[in-house]
């Protein structure tokens, strides 16, 4: 199914959803990010989803270049599922959903931090040049 | 089929992606951000969405406190679907799939800019008490 969501759309924003708008994608990846999932059976009992659907997902991600899965030759342990950079840098995506919802549906039950000094982190508009975040009402878009 | 794509899932991400998760909904959401789309027919046009897919979604979102529908009567005009605040406070999830799919797919054909001064404007992590951007490998979560 990987890539063949919105064909003819010219989009970067589309063609991210290729890769992750499919039921459960973010989750998967949101667990893989925040809560150090790599096994099968881990991303199954936190998420409750469908092997058949899980499976799938795994795959395709592997085959998009998002995770990595190793096997470690001899040990009988179940692969893992890793996250390459490209997938790491998907965390702001999982964020942006979080602070949206945070805000406009239910305060969640975790914040961000900056792992090294435990500091709070939040995702902002800002301009390249300055430091002022700009209004979400502002940003447009033109043609590159 | 609204709000019920994940339950169980004690988590704001999830929550968001309970409205907004949905296929076609976030490009119907982008093409009202940022084309402009207020219209029925302009959406088809631009996304080539089935007709009942798309009238689902745009009933969603009304239920949601997402759009807003306008009707100016005796105009004989269609209906218009405008984006509440709720809505538009998307914009940076639309944002975050570009930046990543310009970065990792390939580069799309806009950038983001701020309306009144016409800068380019990007989503940044950010520390909230300092202005360097915190590299996506440091992020963490924590309980609330």
């Amino acid at each position: 199914m990987l890539g063949r969501l919105y064909e003819g759309q010219d989009c970067s924003a589309a063609r991210t959803l290729e890769l992750v708008g499919e039921r459960w994608s973010l989750l998967i990846l949101r667990d893989a990010m925040f809560r150090h999932s790599t096994r099968f059976g881990q991303f199954q009992t936190s998420l409750g989803v469908a092997p058949n659907v899980l499976a799938a997902r795994l795959e395709g991600f592997e085959a998009a270049g998002l995770m990595k899965r190793r096997v470690r030759k001899g040990s009988g342990e179940p692969p893992e599922y890793v996250l390459t950079r490209k997938g790491m840098e998907l965390k702001p995506v999982i964020m942006a959903l979080t602070q949206w919802g945070d805000k406009w549906v239910r305060r969640g039950p975790v914040e961000y931090i900056d792992g090294r000094d435990r500091r709070p982190v939040s995702l902002q508009l800002r301009r390249a040049a300055d430091d002022a975040p700009v209004p979400v009402d502002d940003v447009v878009v033109r043609k590159r």
